[in-house]
């Protein structure tokens, strides 16, 4: 039987912010929860994919290239459609679900501190 | 710019039990939004697709081929992996997102009167 898998839970595991952990695999796709603190998000693209964010709790700013920066709360859904630049940043924490290929990479080319393989959002 | 949407919001405009809407496309898969009450989705499966079931509200009735049924709460998520039978109820209402690929179809190649084409959901 496969997994039962709680969200809760699920946040009560991850110590990290911005450090994405997968909480379910379907198809083609991952499920990801991230907290979100602070500004360490560089700009990024995924040059082939694009890249859903769903908040579920706290506010979230968005900043997609050409486009007024904007706050995501909970129950938003924004997709960044593939080749976008983005950043998301959370004054206070912010709780989010990622949905997205099992081929993106976190920050896209751009390698830096905050930056987790897909080993390490398992 | 693409839409942001809100699952709250989605939810107002959902008057029918049953009927899967889709709040968001990502890639190759979408993202829909379902209010459950009552048993009248019959055993039917996705031969070639895993589906993700994700309460939102309520208590959802789980119940996959030669297991056991079992109760999701709000924050639960479980995936039904492709091939295998299953049904959802729920004796109050429920309220879910599901994670599927664009190709699912609502009840598998089960048709009944609450099964919805791919235009029914948008």
């Amino acid at each position: 039987m496969e997994e039962l898998k709680n969200v809760n839970k699920k946040f009560r595991e991850i110590n990290e912010f911005f450090s994405p952990k997968i909480i379910a695999e379907v198809n083609d796709v991952f499920v990801k929860l991230v907290r979100i603190k602070g500004d360490k998000i560089p700009w990024h693209n995924h040059k082939d994919e694009d890249e859903l964010f769903y908040v579920l709790e706290g506010e979230l700013l968005m900043e997609v290239e050409g486009e007024a920066g904007f706050v995501m709360k909970a129950g938003d859904i924004y997709v960044v459609k593939r080749g976008m630049g983005h950043r998301i940043s959370s004054l206070g924490e912010s709780r989010i679900m990622l949905i997205e290929n099992k081929s993106t990479a976190h920050t896209g080319e751009v390698k830096t501190a905050i930056t987790r393989s897909i080993e390490e959002q398992l």
